[in-house]
Order: structure tokens, then C-alpha cells, then sequence
């Protein structure tokens, strides 16, 4: 049944709406010209104009089509009529690669079309050459992209995400899609953001009695989550190692640069795992390979990152203004103190049992602490949290307020085939934040939301 | 500065909260016993009892752990005192390889433990060696991964889910997070969740004047992303080649078979593309490559599908309940003929204007048709859906409603550097539906939300 179904879709046909016969123009991507062409190759490329500039008898401009960080520079002779071409603008150019005297790949246009203008006096908002303030450009997010340094930290992103997909599956990992939304609120936190349809005429149609309205869709009332992490558990209890990867939500009321009320997180959870131990060093080598694949793939698009300066690990932290206080944990200012002192970061072990979630294990012989781990990185703070799981039923039920019935199915997970798991959260907008070095956690994202801000 | 960061967190250690050495016990997983091991190996394995059969001097356990399909047989004298186990217990086990007469290996235990008992008296729903309809496993959605057909099932999402970030990857794609909560509402549909924080209390402290109560904490209403389309096609503007992949959400009373609330869809956007046939063929190409990647890499999973008799290819759809109105375009009955009709999958192009988005691109020399195309699958009808975009500024203004503010920066990618662009939106759960017959949708995603269900 299954390889007929393929088969089918191997073979799947067009429906004969149009007469038009299949014509497919390629033009040529500007990664694939410096990667695989060579000078006196005829090629068309298409892009948006980064700069011009003006010589005798030719003009030069350099294009950029978002395949990588590099521009092509083009040459059209001042004779040809679409010269009179601004920043932004978006051209298809078709000629002869050529080496310049300095060895570097230019195309020689013998056509070259403007496709779609672009005009300051109209309102585009990025003179050429000008480099603006990150806040500036952030006014601007559907424009965003085409800044050279905010589609350099899209392809980062975007290699960082994948090369973590990449890991987690040549280790065995499945990745499991955990809901958004969720009737169980994970952390027992109260900033989380309700759910319910638009109209209000679809809630009176589908109300049942005993329901208020404003639960009448799912009969009950529905979160966005802030953790993957329970129904994540779930899933390990029948298939070891698991993953989910996605957005995940905040209702504080911060201007923080390190918080965002939407933002992704990695969430990772390991049956069979009873060590802290084992859990930091896989921590270690997740960030090890896929800081140093990226480090590698995309070293064009980092070097627009190095001349950031900001650095908080240089700021005087020496002494804390904050006292700290093992009820609230430590502060943003004591973990900066110990990432510096530490020489960059530094894994944090063993809580106090009564600042951590009620899943976390204790400790072996230590029933004030438990096995659990933040990892503090530079420029950020916590990055990375995670523990060893209660797999005791009793222990587990002991620690959930009597009455509490919405969590019975997590109860269950150790009822029935309980085995010592392990996981973690990785926040991965503070990664990326720490890893180069970005001051505000807004710049990391390509639609940030936060309080008071949801533009698009 | 990034080097060095980078340098760092390769040599990030742990704080010395603790005294205990780093000791990691390695056991084997089931997956590497048949692909790694051999013969006379001493192994450790951990998973979860599957069934046993008792016979003379020895039990026989089969166990699984989730990282393949395939059960491993443990064989345990009958003197040892932890034969005494039950289906669903998680067990370690350690002992020698061996081969069975029939050629397949097995483990000799000396040693095993059971690690989380599990009985049918305290309430686990499974016995061993019934086949249960998936309406009753699904009531059971924290313990469904634990069946061997479901997880089965996960296994394929993950896979299909992996090989199409791959295959984007291999064509140069970026993968673009576009944001869940969302100030415009891209089909202009009234099927949307609103999202409000939980705590009243926090509206209040946030409110700003001339803002209502619940519009507080984004000084707007938010609503549950519809589609990334429109956000991703800004992003197109500087990357040219974007898709996103992840969750989204439809307020509807439906207890259809084809139908969930939140759902998981992949969008891709291509700039410098105006036809349809090459959009086509790129949907072809991509559906194409991740099914042999996958009927290749999880045959032994999909072998858990190929039972399934139901195919409502089968079913008499020669004459229409339902009649076609050009108006509300095709029904599912439609769709379903058509598919039948052409003997499998197929793509219906060219679609009157007057039923389809505002974003959408007229056809060449006609104006009531816009390049759009549905593909359409066995068992499920629509699984594609995409078109040419609208680039000309003065047009697409033409068909945004006077006095609509909301959509101007959408209208800035055509004022400024405008370009040809295609998309598609792919329904991830309608695919998997049409590739293994499944006759629910609700079995297709690890935890479904529909009309009046939210469980977890």
C-alpha cells in the first residue's frame, strides 16, 4: 500500500489548466559563481544593489543576492541607459566573468535590467554605505534582512539551527514536535499567555454547559507553553532520546536585552540517564561541535560580527551590588561574576532544592539540593538548564500539591516502567547572544516580540 | 572576539560543586546490537518489556528502547528471581550475544533488573499482544509512544522532518523562525486564537492609555500565526531563498478526520521565480526526494503502515454529493474525484482570483485567474498549497482594502526592490496522512489539538 502511494507520488502529473510548455530560466546564484564558476563563463545573476560607484567609462556595482556574505561586483559600461541605478534596487545581470588585476571574480554585464526600484526620497530607510545603530534597523524589521549584518546573523542562525539537528540525530535522537498549546503549565510559573479563539460568536456556538465562555473551545482553558519539557518525558518513556525544538513563550513584563516574550528553546530529554555528569558532558559536546561546524561554515558571515566591541565579561563586576540570597538564586550580576571568573563558561551544580522545579532528583544523600545544572555563558548568563528527573513515583507525588489532578499523566510516566531520566533547555537566542558577542537579545531573532512590541 | 568566545566554550569545565568523579556507564542500544555487535559481545541493554513466553528452563523477553522498531530477545534461565516481569516494565539487562538457530541474534542474560515495574491492576491501559483501535490509544496520549505502531510513526515524522530541513539545505534554503504571535493576520480569515497574558494583575500594571485591558501587553492585539508566508516573503527580499517550518493554528469547529487546531506546515518562499511550473516542479523535486529517503531509511517502521486496508481512493466518488461552485472552489469530495480520476497525485493550477488570497498574481493576459496551484493527495485531498505573488506595488495595493494601514510594510517589499517571488505552504500532517493511510490526522502528530481536546 505504502510504495503504491509512493509510487504515485513519484509520478505525480500536472493537470492540463495550461497550454504553456515547462520553460525554466536558471540564472545563477552569487555563493555558486565564487564557488564553482570560472572566469569567461557566460552567466545571469539576479540581486539587490549594495553600492555604485562612478568611474570614466564604466560604472561598478556591487550586488548581493543573500546566498552568501560576499557581493559580485559588476561592471556596465556608462553607455548603457539602466546605469542610473540606487542602493536597494533590485537588477538581473547577464556577461562574462572576468579576474580583476587584484584576483578577484567581477562580471562584466552586457544587459543588465532593473527589476524593482528602490528610492530614498520614497522612504527606503538605509542610505547607502551608512552603518546604523542595531536600534535603528530594528524599527524596520520586514526591511531587516537585507542589512549586510542582519542577514549575515540569519545565515548563522539558520547553520547553528541545523548543525543542531545534524548532532542530535547522528546521536540518536528523535525530535518530537511538543504542543504549543497546553493545558499543564510546566513550571507553575504565573507568566504565561491564554488562549481563545477570535470570535466571540464561534465561542457561543461551541459552549457546553459548565464551561465559561471564554474556555468554551477546548472546554478548558489553554497556555502557550513555556516548556517542552513534560510531554517531552512522555515521549522518552517509549523512545530514549528525544528532542523538540520551537518557539516558546513569556508574559513578563521586561525590557530586558536578554529576555524576549517569544523565543526558541532546544529541549532535550535522555531515559536511561542517572549521572549529572554524563548530562554536562553531552551538554559540552553538543556546544563544542556545533560552535565549531558554524565556525567553519560561516566564518564570512561571523567576521561581521568581530569589530562588536561590547563585551560585559570587561566591565567591572568585581563586587556585587546585589546581595545574593539562596531563595531567589543568583542574579544576572553573579552569574557574569562567575563566568569571568571562571574565564569564560562554567557549569553550575547541585541547587538548593527549593529555588528548582519540583521534577528535579535530589541529590544522592543530600535532600537539600538537587542534581541540577545551569550553564552560565559570556555576555548572557544562564544559557542552558537541565537536570536529573524524580523517577520515584512516591518521591515525585510528594512534591506535587495534594489535589493537583492536572499532572496524573506525568505521575504515570513512573508508574508504570519508570527508568532514571535526564534533560535539558537550551535557550537558543542567548547562545547565539553570547556566541557573538550581540548586546540586545532583540538583534538575534528575525521577529522579536516583547513587551508592548509585536510589530508584523 | 569570537574566536576567543568560541575558544572558550570549548574549554568550558565544570564548577567544583562536587567531590564525585565523572563515571558514565555506557549501555548499548537496541538499534547498535543489530547494526554493530556480533556474536559472543558482552553487552548492556535497557528498554521496555514488549512480551514474554515462558518455557522449560528458560523465559524469553522481548525488549525495545525506541531507537528502532526491532525487538531484541532476552533469554533468562528460569531460576533467576527477576523473570517475574511484566509488559511495559523497563528492565536492564547484561549478558552475551548469541545467534539463534533461525540467525537471529539474541541476548544470553547473566544479569536482570527491573527498573519501573508496570501492572494492568494499577491501570496501565496495554496488555501484551493486543491490537487496540487508535481512537482508545489516543485517549492515552502520555503513554501512546510507548505502542509499537505509534512509535513507528514518530520515527517517520522525525525522519520526513529531517530530510526536508536537508533537502532545503542541499538548495540553498535558510531556514527563517517566523514569529507565532502575530499583529496581522495573513488570509484575512476569522478562524484565529487571540493570546492574552494569564494574570489580570499584569495587564493592569502594563495598560497605557488609550489601549483596551487585553491589549495591554502588546498595545495591539496578538493573534496565532495563520501562516509565516507574509513575514517569510520579507525575509525573501534579503535571502532570496527562505522557508520556515513549525507550528500553526486555526480557530475552527471542525471534527474533521483532515482537521487540527495547531498544526505544523512548511512554507518556503523563492525570490527571482515567476513560474508557476518551475514552483511545480520544485514541490515535485522536494516531495519526491524526502519519500525514497525515507521509504529507504525506515522500511522497517513503514512496515507497520503497509496493513492498513483503508484507501479512500477505493470508495465510489464517481458522482458528486456535493455540487462544484466556483465560488467556494473545490470540496473535499472534489478534490478526492480528482485525485482518483488522475490515479494519483495532482496539481490543480490557474484558479479563479475571486476565491484565492489578495497576494496572489494574476495569470498572463487574464485577469480573473491568478497563478496559484493546490496539489492535492490520496486519502487527505489539499497537502499543497502556493502561487506566484503579487509584485507590482500599484496592484497589490489595488486588492488591500482602503483605509487597511496594517499591511503597508508588506507593501514596502514592492516599493522598494521589488521582485518576482514564489511560495508554498506544505501541510506536514496532511502529507504523512496521504503517505501511510491514516485515517485521522489526529494519529499523525504526537499531541493533537482539536475542537474541545486539549488534553496534556
Amino acid at each position: 500500500m505504502m510504495m503504491m502511494l509512493m509510487n504515485k507520488l513519484l509520478s505525480s502529473k500536472i493537470c492540463k489548466y495550461t497550454d504553456r510548455s515547462v520553460f525554466i530560466v536558471e540564472h545563477s546564484t552569487i555563493a555558486s559563481i565564487f564557488q564553482k564558476h570560472f572566469p569567461g563563463d557566460i552567466v545571469e545573476i539576479k540581486g539587490w544593489v549594495k553600492s555604485k560607484r562612478k568611474m570614466k567609462e564604466n560604472v561598478f556595482i556591487d550586488v548581493n543576492d543573500g546566498s552568501c556574505s560576499k557581493k559580485l561586483q559588476i561592471v556596465v559600461p556608462q553607455q548603457n541607459k539602466n546605469t542610473d541605478i540606487t542602493t536597494g534596487a533590485s537588477i538581473a545581470a547577464t556577461g562574462k566573468l572576468n579576474t580583476t588585476a587584484s584576483g578577484q571574480i567581477e562580471l562584466q554585464a552586457t544587459k543588465i535590467d532593473i527589476l524593482g526600484e528602490c528610492s530614498l526620497n520614497k522612504g527606503y530607510p538605509f542610505a547607502p554605505r551608512k552603518i546604523y545603530p542595531s536600534e535603528y534597523i530594528r524599527q524596520y524589521l520586514h526591511l531587516r534582512p537585507r542589512t549586510n549584518k542582519f542577514a549575515s546573523l540569519l545565515r548563522i542562525r539558520d547553520a547553528l539551527n541545523f548543525e543542531i539537528h545534524n548532532f542530535l540525530h547522528l546521536n540518536g535522537f528523535v525530535n518530537v514536535h511538543t504542543p504549543i498549546l497546553t493545558s499543564s503549565d510546566c513550571e507553575g510559573a504565573g507568566e504565561v499567555f491564554v488562549v481563545t479563539p477570535n470570535s466571540k460568536q464561534l465561542l457561543k456556538d461551541m459552549r457546553k454547559s459548565h464551561v465559561s465562555l471564554e474556555e468554551a473551545y477546548f472546554n478548558k482553558k489553554a497556555y502557550l507553553s513555556v516548556s517542552g519539557q513534560l510531554h517531552l518525558e512522555a515521549a522518552a518513556h517509549g523512545l530514549c532520546r528525544v528532542y523538540t525544538f520551537g518557539p516558546t513563550f513569556r508574559a513578563e513584563n521586561s525590557k530586558s536585552k536578554h529576555h524576549l516574550s517569544e523565543f526558541y528553546m532546544l529541549e532535550v530529554e535522555m531515559a536511561f540517564t542517572d549521572s549529572i555528569e554524563e548530562l554536562i558532558s553531552f551538554i559540552e559536546r553538543l556546544i563544542r561541535t556545533i560552535s565549531s561546524e558554524v565556525l567553519n561554515k560561516c566564518s564570512e558571515d561571523i567576521a561581521n560580527f568581530q569589530s562588536t566591541t561590547l563585551d560585559v565579561l570587561e566591565k567591572n563586576v568585581d563586587r556585587f551590588k546585589s546581595e545574593y540570597c539562596a531563595k531567589e538564586g543568583l542574579s544576572k550580576e553573579h552569574e557574569m561574576f562567575l563566568v569571568k571568573h571562571c574565564g569564560g563558561p562554567v557549569f553550575v551544580i547541585n541547587w538548593p532544592k527549593q529555588i528548582k522545579p519540583f521534577y528535579m532528583k535530589e541529590c544522592v544523600n543530600d535532600a537539600i539540593r538537587v542534581s541540577a545544572l545551569d550553564l552560565l555563558g559570556p555576555n548572557v548568563g544562564e544559557i542552558v538548564g537541565g537536570s536529573l528527573r524524580e523517577n520515584d513515583y512516591q518521591k515525585l507525588k510528594g512534591r506535587i500539591p495534594e489535589g493537583n489532578t492536572e499532572l496524573d499523566w506525568y505521575l504515570d510516566l513512573r508508574k508504570f516502567g519508570s527508568v532514571p531520566t535526564a534533560g535539558f533547555g537550551l535557550g537558543f537566542e542567548r547562545l547565539i547572544q553570547s556566541m557573538l558577542s550581540i548586546n540586545n537579545i532583540r538583534d538575534t531573532i528575525p521577529f522579536p516580540r516583547w513587551a508592548h512590541n509585536c510589530s508584523m
